[in-house]
């Protein structure tokens, strides 16, 4: 990827949707990637009341018509996971799989991620425990790995890992059977509760035993914040953010549930908003640098 | 007015319907005061590009869908104008006319004043000049005041104080020919500039020469938030909020344009939500303290 984005829009909610709109309208080179969807949090709710100017709308409709307004504004969702944002001085750089995409703001609209690290999951990232299969898939020619999915879609990333790697043991957190393709894949069935560096490698306990291997892929829908974004300064699970929506990194913004409660469509969605004018406004500074 | 609302909210552009909304969702008595035909600021705009779900709207339209949006809740819009808020310490005073209504909670939702006051205002504020004819009237028996309104509608303030006052200059600061009822009101045309306080009574001086009266009425549309809230901390021209939307005085809050820019519909609408929410809160911690 050689061209540069003026801004990413990291999630497709409420709060990311609205950032990309009002982005666009400013005339900015937009980014915005997530669920082509929208997040499965909008299209599941069942009855929203307070989303000024549309009553009494279902989770389904509002995703439907936040959809019709990014085609009407000729905006495209870009499908793809991010692994990673690394602040570069004037711009940042986002690892998506193996490409890294670059843009010269960021904002982070990717929702809350409900989940609590694993004892011991902090203490081993990038020293035995990894997010990413497909970035780090190269590391373990050879080796072994666990791979824990939170959703089928995750499948995908361990069979890709175990055309690689000589040995992966796939554990599905979800109820569809998973299907793998690879002799060297085995699923294994549990819970897991933590993780432990041992002589023989990473060690992952469950409640019904453990599995050790050299590797341990924790595979979930959303990162924590502070891991996808090095450096980022958080307000306890949320990005820190002041009212212009700034989180502590120049030309990073964040907006939405990410940011903290109350856990709504509508002030998602003015964050949103905020985050993109304010993103807008360090472009122009930053050009007035040059 | 012997009822207590849970939460009053001045102000009927988006930042107040929105509050209304989810402070009705969450089962609140509320008391929405404003224009009922929403702000103006609103009706007037040509086409909103960014309000997520209602793509290439009319200020107009989005103005229906938003009263629309009150008529499906079965909330009603109370046409008056605030003059004064007054912190009682777990209740709220508003002074409306002659009237004071009591509430728990107060949202500051009324826009941006764009005027600045003119020299000599804030010091003679209360010591001869005056923004609601109504409250002050009684004040007038038998002596002379100026009254500079700002709009049509503030004609009939200025007949109400005409009954009483001995002599009443009425300075429009409009286009539209006043109509006025009463012998004693002189209509003076000018544009002023200053106040002052001198020997013979309260000076109104004009680019036209000047007026001298007993007092002097300045009837805006608007009047600066720490001028109808008395300890009201200001932020520049803008009411200081934190990101919960709350103001320095306990059970108070604010949304939308008067808590700075961007002056945007859908971040108003975001921030009624929060401070909806953050009142709601506020009034949870009053019934547990009692």
């Amino acid at each position: 990827m050689s061209e540069r984005y003026d801004i990413a829009i990291i999630g497709t909610g409420p709060a990311g949707i609205s950032a990309a709109i009002t982005a666009k309208v400013r005339n900015k080179k937009v980014l915005l990637i997530g669920s082509a969807s929208v997040s499965d949090k909008v299209a599941k709710a069942h009855m929203i009341q307070n989303y000024p100017g549309l009553p009494e709308i279902s989770g389904a409709e509002l995703a439907e018509k936040l959809l019709e307004h990014l085609r009407v504004m000729e905006i495209p969702i870009t499908d793809r996971k991010v692994n990673a944002v690394y602040a570069m001085g004037d711009f940042f750089s986002l690892q998506i799989d193996q490409e890294f995409w670059e843009a010269s703001a960021v904002i982070l609209a990717g929702g809350v991620s409900f989940g609590k690290p694993f004892p011991g999951e902090d203490e081993n990232l990038g020293r035995g425990v990894s997010y990413c299969a497909t970035c780090d898939a190269a590391l373990y020619r050879g080796r072994s790995a666990v791979v824990v999915g939170y959703a089928p879609k995750e499948e995908d990333d361990a069979s890709f890992l175990a055309e690689i790697a000589e040995k992966v043991y796939y554990l599905p957190v979800y109820k569809e059977e998973p299907h793998l393709s690879g002799d060297n894949i085995e699923i294994v069935h549990g819970a897991p509760v933590s993780i432990e560096k041992t002589e023989n490698g990473m060690k992952l306990n469950m409640k019904e035993g453990s599995i050790t291997a050299d590797g341990i892929f924790l595979l979930r829908e959303s990162v924590a914040p502070d891991k996808l974004v090095p450096g980022l300064a958080l307000d306890g699970n949320h990005v820190k953010v002041d009212r212009r929506m700034a989180a502590n990194l120049p030309g990073l913004f964040a907006a939405g549930d990410i940011t903290g409660t109350p856990y709504q469509y509508i002030k998602a969605a003015g964050e949103g908003n905020v985050a993109a004018l304010s993103a807008v406004s360090y472009l122009d500074s930053l050009r007035k640098q040059a």
